[in-house]
């Protein structure tokens, strides 16, 4: 888990945001718009989507940046896939096994897999985990979920 | 900091890695290749750059997406500035003020500032922070150390 703010957000801590500013960039189930103003998102405030018993993911999604909190509880596998979009994938907790390219790797908390675009790759949870998943372009199919490849049941 | 890894990484942990596979990417200095390849980069492997008595910075480059660790101390300001560079800044530890668009915004740990390409910004670090910045694509003066903006003595 993130590490929480120190008090709970007032919803006018940042007062000079005007009310109107449209925030729908982050929801799930929409695809992003291009925004040209700052967006200001706290992860607290984005809804843990349940996509599998041991999975679940928030994201946010900028102009061309998609940034993920991925919760993975120990024993989670994500099936072999490839994108076109590159992933940068940070461990903040836990470790992630992750096969790619005909090699292993095991990413630990403070560490970074690199991940170029269209390579497949399938990983698995050896510990519950927290990673950042970080994507350009975003990836369309996490926001109209049809990410079938994660929501099988385990 | 990022959490530590748990054990100190020894240099064939990840054995199926070949030895012989560049990671020149994420060297400062460099103008980053396209690797097609994948890139295991642990964070403490990274040297921190000193770029002012209050700021230090480490990143990791690979295709179109640069990540990068700011380590600023209570009181370092990053001057007005900006870039073509889309840029996600999530506040890992410690608080920023950031400025942009004529507007305020207070940025703690566990909250994320969406700044879109061209929108001049500058910030002040309000606590000691660690901050993760992420561009696409990645920031050319960064790589090239033409970031006089960011080096200069306070």
């Amino acid at each position: 888990m993130p590490k929480k703010a120190k008090a709970k957000v007032a919803p006018n801590r940042n007062k000079a945001r005007p009310k109107s500013r449209p925030r729908a960039q982050h929801s799930v189930g929409k695809i992003a718009a291009l925004p040209s103003q700052p967006q200001y998102i706290p992860w607290h405030r984005i809804p843990l989507e349940d996509l599998n018993p041991l999975l679940q993911r928030q994201f946010i999604v900028g102009q061309e940046i998609m940034i993920a909190r991925m919760l993975l509880k120990k024993g989670c596998v994500v099936p072999e896939h490839s994108h076109h979009n590159e992933q940068l994938t940070y461990v903040l907790d836990g470790a992630l096994k992750i096969w790619i390219g005909g090699q292993e790797f095991v990413v630990h908390a403070g560490e970074v897999l690199c991940i170029p675009a269209n390579l497949p790759h399938r990983a698995e949870a050896i510990e519950d985990t927290v990673d950042l998943d970080v994507f350009t372009p975003p990836r369309a199919d996490w926001i109209n979920k049809t990410d079938q490849y994660l929501r099988g049941e385990k």
